[in-house]
């Protein structure tokens, strides 16, 4: 039985349980920020559109970096008290948190229609451009949390300087991304090299996603020197870069119903795994091809696209990267994990690599 | 002479002096933020692009919060250090980096078009929604000026912590004024209370604009006490109040070139300091025309309004609560500064009341 003193750890059979226990802390997290407010009569309508910002946000992606700090916390240490099980919970909340604010603003700058299954924040109606700052408000959420649950342990300060480093980051790889793709209509490739795209992968997605989970993790179990957080984080980046590889395909090739989202990365002009692959292998043809029916928000023009990429068997190109990513994952883990166990790492892989199976 | 290790305190004098050793450090500050990234092939072009955010949105201000934290802290400290002059001044362009963080969202979120004498930054060609992404990278930027600077410092995690506080505060005091004021056209005058607007006022603007240069300088000096702070605290959000008061006003009757913008309240349906004076002024007829004339990009309906205001009489009002409060003021400022030195608050205030003579 998954009780509130346990988290699952290495037995993937207590995965799910993790999930509901994650999930079941999540009315408590909206309390703690929203609670005290809503009996402020000066500031109570601000909360309470707050506390829709929250519940809307927050809770419905696959929550997979805020469960990866509870289990990797459970991983690296052995008999958890209760209230670290929590800490580690509110953290990983934290880090849905600080995506929810990523994701507000990448679908305003990127005019997304729809986010997790429902309507993007900003198209709902009375919100538009509020949402930017209702994104504040969610950073500022993860603030307020970690102040609330962790201002007396020794690792306080790590895990603000760490928000405010993997903050930058993910800011530093948005903008990359932004300025590689220009607006829909100016199609130029120039920028659509294989190391462009790692450096907006790594930057934008990995170090939030896949270091930041772990990093938490490792200083609350008071693992701080700087060479343990190096090393994990060359396997953590190296995770996330397939990822992102992974994501880059299902926007293509995945199902709306499965992914929770209508992919756009074709018209939105994307600097995405599947054009950079396609520009490595066309024909001066081909390229022209391309040139002509990328980045435009046309069905036909889109069709177009995807059929260059069968011809060019990108699905295979996939399939075959895949494999060998996940060999070379295995590799680096052996020899970078050091006083760290392995599951740390392989929990977080094999999660990943079968997430589309 | 001001040199580099002497700062303006309670001679007026002095202050232009201080407005130079402040802008002066301006490009260090800026080469602090992106040097090191400058000289990443993986990053560069991301921070050419931040450097271009920051030099076009942070230092064209008037910079009167970022100067506070410097002549408070020489206030409050004798024979300061030339190193802990320096931290000041830096500390003073984190709170010229917050300003521009809510600034360029302020300015999406109203359809603003210029912002101190230039277009807003969302408006120039190629930014556009980007400016939420670059907005995120100058709060992130506070951090890293923080940490370089103060890391070692014993206020480090007061400082932290103050400006975490503080910008939640701004983004609940956003939220209740665009919550306040709906979409044009939607005029509904419910809300516009003086209890509303004051409401808006204090978390919005006087948060940020007079408790955190203040306080930021009373922890630089040692003072973190909680009823130091508190008292400080009801001088200085008294002090912001008068100076919205004054703000609303300009931007109705204050020369666009003087203030460096146009002022758009009546058109965005603002809950300003003149239209609840207003309405709680106005006949039922003239509730009416209110009603018929606010809240609408128009200018023959903008012009209506004014004529209102000047049936009204507002100038007069405001001239006698610009009096009447400047008394209050000192009276609480006697009442209140404890072992703090009274200058710290009456140069901030003498500052603030002479700015449009």
């Amino acid at each position: 039985m998954a009780g509130q003193n346990s988290c699952s750890n290495n037995k993937k059979s207590k995965a799910c349980g993790e999930l509901e226990e994650f999930d079941a802390i999540f009315p408590a997290i909206v309390d703690d920020l929203t609670k005290t407010g809503l009996k402020d009569i000066e500031i109570s309508d601000a909360i309470q559109w707050f506390k829709k910002v929250i519940e809307y946000n927050v809770p419905f992606g696959k929550k997979n970096r805020g469960i990866a700090v509870v289990t990797s916390y459970c991983q690296l240490v052995t008999n958890p008290t209760k209230d670290n099980i929590r800490r580690a919970r509110v953290l990983g909340w934290c880090v849905e948190l600080l995506q929810a604010y990523f994701l507000i603003a990448d679908d305003i700058m990127d005019s997304s229609i729809t986010r997790r299954g429902q309507p993007c924040w900003y198209k709902k109606p009375n919100v538009g451009t509020i949402a930017i700052n209702d994104s504040y408000y969610l950073e500022s959420s993860i603030y307020v949390l970690i102040k609330k649950y962790c201002r007396d342990q020794p690792y306080y300060v790590h895990l603000m300087e760490l928000f405010h480093e993997t903050t930058l980051q993910t800011v530093i790889g948005q903008c990359l991304d932004l300025t590689t793709a220009p607006p829909q209509g100016n199609v130029d490739f120039t920028n659509f090299t294989l190391d462009r795209y790692s450096a907006i992968v790594k930057w934008k997605t990995a170090f939030y996603s896949f270091y930041l989970p772990v990093a938490i993790a490792m200083y609350m179990a008071g693992i701080s020197d700087t060479e343990t957080h190096a090393n994990a984080k060359t396997i953590l980046l190296q995770m996330g870069h397939f990822f992102q590889v992974q994501d880059d395909y299902l926007d293509c090739y995945g199902s709306p119903e499965v992914i929770g989202k209508i992919g756009t990365d074709i018209q939105d002009n994307k600097c995405g795994w599947l054009v950079v692959q396609a520009l490595n292998r066309v024909t001066p043809e081909q390229r022209q091809i391309l040139e002509n029916n990328y980045g435009r928000d046309d069905e036909s023009k889109i069709k177009r696209v995807k059929e260059l990429y069968r011809d060019l068997n990108l699905t295979h190109v996939y399939t075959e990267y895949e494999e060998s990513s996940y060999k070379e994952l295995k590799t680096l883990i052996e020899k970078c994990s050091g006083s760290l166990p392995k599951e740390v790492f392989m929990a977080f892989a094999d999660k990943i690599y079968k997430r589309q199976k």
